[in-house]
């Protein structure tokens, strides 16, 4: 039923015309219009006025977006006056003051943003305009703190306990597995057949989170391949031609592939829930599943050994130094060194927070995992090549270890890494 | 997919007993795990151990989870230096610094609440905690900042646009049918056969809202009569004799039962938008129908009366009072003068606000609805002699004046009545 | 979609009155408009006829239907004329010549009972026109040809491949729960608070098999109670007040009542797929499961025992008879009179055609269960006790050795029995 | 639930093995496997049975197929000695012998595919089988028998009233939308984004009939354009590029293409019940539709021309056949010619049984539509040139008249046609 309800339906019907938070709305400024929303008392009247408001929105190109941005900004900023009645109504220690400053310094955009989601819809809209005002930010760094506006209401909306987990398969309505092929953002996929393969062999799984507001949009996706053995390179996972093999007979799981979907959703984590649900739906339907791991690009490796050479960094020995300097534009290091750099690289090297450099190595560690194992001539596609020579890496999941390694991750950056890879990463 | 992949579920199969954010907390303070949940940086080990505190809480018995209530608002308050730097950090004009604040005073309790609703089904648990809380306040009003703070964040979580608008009937699940029996708070449902009558007779019908975090709890909903005429009383409605007619002879429906399920959302508003979304429903399936009208009570007449027979009141004038003060104490006073009096007092007694006395006036005046019509005798059960010697009313929603009529009432407290009800109430 | 798209209501679009199959057919004979059914050439017509003859026959009384049943069976008969012809043109051996005998000799009631289940819905109303028609074949042993034909499209369309098997619990729609009440034939259901603890409880299981074109009508059920042990008696099972256990702690499922639920499908077997099929499902969920059993009443043994005092049945050895003699009309035999009798004739007693004489041991024995044990005083409710002085039994369905138990019992007529039962057994 | 619980599922879950029907089965005759199964009197073991015949069955190759249904159509005939004796104990007029010997003259084949039928899922596969058969069949036409015992169960499995329709769209299952694509007979579909136009544009709908038991398999669909104008020509259409219309800007429905997709379902006929169901449905959602038509190809016009030119075919004038002759193998007559020769061909070319000679037209004017427009230069496509110099029509379903109209046609063969399309006709 509630499809068919839509605003403008209610509207046609109840009021013939009645409810005139509409009219007129058409020619006028779309911040005046917030503006109204924001002191509007009528629910209904204040609905349409939202809805309007969003209309015009998905009007505007990316100037007249930025320029609406940076008039909401200023204008649905905090209210000096009362936070600054609040202010000196606080003693230090009075918590009913404290509080009714969070309340009076809470920016108006806050409360705009919030009214706006009451249209039914408006909250896939909402996560686009975020990450139109995402781009905006770039150039305009005043807008930090809409952005934080946004972020604080999204993470809120979006807490795990009101998403869902669903399996995407061959029987998935086509408008959702036309978004996955456009969300795919690591291994791309190319039209349907491909996309058929992914979702619907036998030795495929692909799991995706879904917000009730939203439930044709996936959120984050994961696709998965069932193996015999832990792969060592990504094209036959990918190909058409490679042999498939029924479910049952597999006894790894193969995360080869994590996409965010939605720019708007930027800073709002899901992945970690989606891994470790994805874990325990797979152990249920096959209990024979043994290991889980990831097929993972190293996308820092490069870039950072090219600003090493520059430096003394010391993880780069003479050797290394040598080969390296010695690659022409398309060369790649020889497998064994390549292997070891990389290994030497993910284990040591660190963001000046002390965490891992790489990002992807920063997520999965983050999330419990241990690093593995490390190939050379892994990944042939260009991004692959041009981020890491064509390394890849496996990061295993293994449960009953996985807290451990998270809290030793987060309070002390230890990196977990398999036995080989630390023989590998010495110099 | 999801309702099977309870957290514990999760734990058990992927962890082997890995997480051990959950391992030991049984025998802990419950208000330490709400501390070790807020400074939690495993998602997993938090996602446990607020489920571990949810289960704690729905052990605790009234008394045990005042305390809590009481621990609570006072240790997870707004961090007192942290919001004494921001306020030093501020100057009038300074928006960022003005953010800053907002962020810093927000109360711990805050995000301990969006903590606790990551756990899949945390939402309803929360509100049944709030309504808890709300039973604490009335003897300890100290707790109302933590009662702000689940305002806030449930005004936030269960905006219209999450909700969902679906029709109750006969082939409804019966888990929602006897919640349905449960929570009708005008006229009870006995048992049943009547609800069945309520939902299932060709004329009846019976709407509610629900959230998608909470899909088999009715938030709010609303019972319909599907009539020739506008109805004068209650008893043919609600029995089981009265001849049924088909849908499309009907050109009234009657609003008669508006019921809130939740104790626990108290404070946040639905039944405005139910209705008008009813009526847009009833439109689109029967276009023969012409008139939305309610039956409704009138609770605050009899005891208005009560303390103005004590005072001076105007409203009531000699001939009046010489009824009132001369009825023993199950008479009525005759028709005529109840309903002239009912009239009177609706559309002229007032709060201090300015606003009409009656809450029942109130909410349908606030909606743009019109007194049409009071009619005595009405509602011959104990609950509408004892409020208002049995006088009912209809509001009447005329679809394209209800939003004018909304606008004066919210500004200017204007009372919309028919000219019948305005005779009726002069002196 | 498809329920709204009643035929009165396509015809109402489309038409704009214009199938006129329909038009005058009102004041015609119905078995005239079955006739005119069977030679209509459109389509559209001829579904709109067939609607107005099931409407008619929906207002028939008892009477009128049983002349409509004979009339029916008389005028649509097999054609005698095309049938001399057909066997005219055959020699034994021809194939296609005794194919057209085959075609040639139905009767026009087949075709008439298939061009009346065109119509959406249709087949519950033929469903429920032969339970009337059973009801006439009573005293009208002519009807049963017309019965035959009902019977022969019935068990096509009933066939086990269109069947679908649901679980019903506390979250199924209130039509079908409320038909589980009216439908339960053996241990009688009292009300909803009653049902509620049957499809409710977490021990308790029912499920029910469905045909796509009555998706609200059970057409046969079975309940089941998980328990620690076999269970000798029926009350614990049924009473409010039992302790309850998680299902993951029992170890036995128990069958305690089976119900076939449409009159009009009587000869269309369907209890044995269900059972075996409950079994998987349960085996599936609940995998600690060890045994599955029935509780089962002995509705032959009385009446048995009664007409065999009054021969020289063997079974009935001296003692036995002497028991039985002295019992008044309100006693029982002692217990192990009871078991021992109960188990001579369940192990012993038959009908002509070799068969179990009771007929709820001969239709689980012909599943391919065996009798696994007999308990006095396991009934007390009045129809078990008029039975069978209150003996049940619980028949064992072993997996691994149903088939070959199915098999003797179904070839040899072989009474699988435990040796405990056997012992009883012996004079 | 229904779907986990293959009959595999069970078997291993249950039995342990238990049920012995498919032990041994592997290597015997397919033919003797289906003679136990008419034999088997255990229902599970029957089960397993017609599982392993399907299975068997499935991996057969045309040959062996063919071989198969030889066989079965000589071993699974009649029962000659029933089918004496029955005939022997019947006399002219007794209608329980004629009775008897309806059923012991039905062939042994009607019950085998009962039983195979038994199986979840199997009705797809006898249907894929009958394809099989009909394609042997050109060879041999011995099987006619068989094939007609197929068909006769089809038509009451497949019955009107156990259909259900379905609207397909952009959200429709991906699996099912990839059998629109194959099954699509008049226009092709080419690839994804021509299907996403067809389903998905706000102009477009497409609705299909579903069983049951093949819910994923469509059985026949409709394809509709929403258009301001009659249209005179395809390719505005099927064309990517055409401009939209919002669908309440319609007042015309056109439905151009009509595709079977079961070739299993020969002879079974859905297509008048979808149309004018479509038309309702249509109705329902847009009531500014005025009219309903089709654009249809002319499949038999040429072929139909170059016969007529070797005869004295009155149809054809002098000045046409002068036009005809001149013709070089890939030119066209002029519009006025093709339009005339059309008209005349579609309103008066008959078969031998006095229907028309097309057998488009014979399915529309059966069908109740008036042939309403004749179009030259409609259709360039290679096929409708081929056919028909690329001359499309429209006929026109007008609700209230549909029913005389094929009334007319179907007992006096009239063809109903606009009087432009007469006109056009005379010679």
């Amino acid at each position: 039923m509630a499809e068919r309800s839509f605003l403008s339906d209610i509207l046609r019907r109840v009021a013939g015309g009645g409810w005139r938070g509409g009219r007129g709305d058409d020619n006028r400024d779309v911040v005046d219009l917030c503006r109204d929303l924001l002191s509007d008392r009528g629910e209904m009247s204040g609905l349409v006025r939202a809805q309007n408001i969003l209309d015009r929105l998905d009007g505007l190109g990316e100037d007249e977006k930025r320029d609406f941005f940076q008039r909401v900004a200023k204008e649905f900023s905090v209210d000096q006056e009362a936070l600054q009645a609040a202010i000196e109504g606080w003693s230090p220690g009075d918590t009913d003051a404290a509080r009714a400053i969070h309340f009076a310094a809470e920016p108006k955009s806050q409360e705009l943003i919030r009214r706006l989601n009451r249209v039914p819809g408006a909250t896939a809209r909402l996560v686009g305009l975020r990450a139109a005002l995402l781009k905006s930010l770039r150039e305009l760094p005043e807008l930090g703190g809409l952005d934080a506006d946004f972020r604080h209401l999204f993470a809120s909306w979006f807490s795990r306990g009101f998403l869902e987990i669903r399996r995407i398969d061959w029987s998935t309505p086509a408008d959702i597995l036309e978004k996955i092929i456009v969300y795919e953002a690591v291994h791309e996929i190319e039209g349907w057949d491909d996309l058929r393969q992914r979702v619907g062999d036998p030795d495929r799984r692909l799991f995706a989170f879904f917000h009730p507001a939203m439930p044709s949009e996936p959120l984050i996706f994961v696709e998965v391949a069932l193996t015999e053995k832990i792969p060592g390179s990504i094209a036959p996972i990918l190909s058409a031609f490679s042999e498939r093999i029924p479910p049952d007979a597999a006894s790894v799981a193969v995360f080869y592939s994590i996409s965010n979907c939605q720019k708007g959703l930027r800073g709002i984590s899901f992945g970690n829930f989606l891994i470790k649900q994805v874990v325990a739906e797979l152990q249920r339907e096959l209990p024979n599943l043994k290991q889980f791991v990831t097929l993972s690009p190293v996308p820092g490796l490069r870039s950072w050994a090219t600003g090493a050479m520059q430096g003394d960094e010391p993880l780069l020995d003479a050797a290394t130094r040598e080969t390296l300097s010695a690659l022409e534009a398309d060369d790649r290091p020889a497998p064994e060194v390549a292997v070891r750099l990389a290994a030497r690289y993910l284990t040591r090297a660190r963001r000046s927070s002390g965490t891992a450099h790489d990002p992807v190595a920063h997520f999965h560690l983050g999330n419990g995992a241990i690093l593995h194992k490390v190939h050379a001539e892994a990944d042939f596609g260009s991004r692959g090549v041009a981020n890491s020579w064509g390394v890849m890496v496996n990061y295993l999941y293994d449960g009953p270890k996985i807290e451990a390694r998270h809290q030793a991750y987060a309070t002390a950056q230890k990196v977990a890494a398999s036995s080989e890879v630390r023989g590998l990463a010495k110099n």
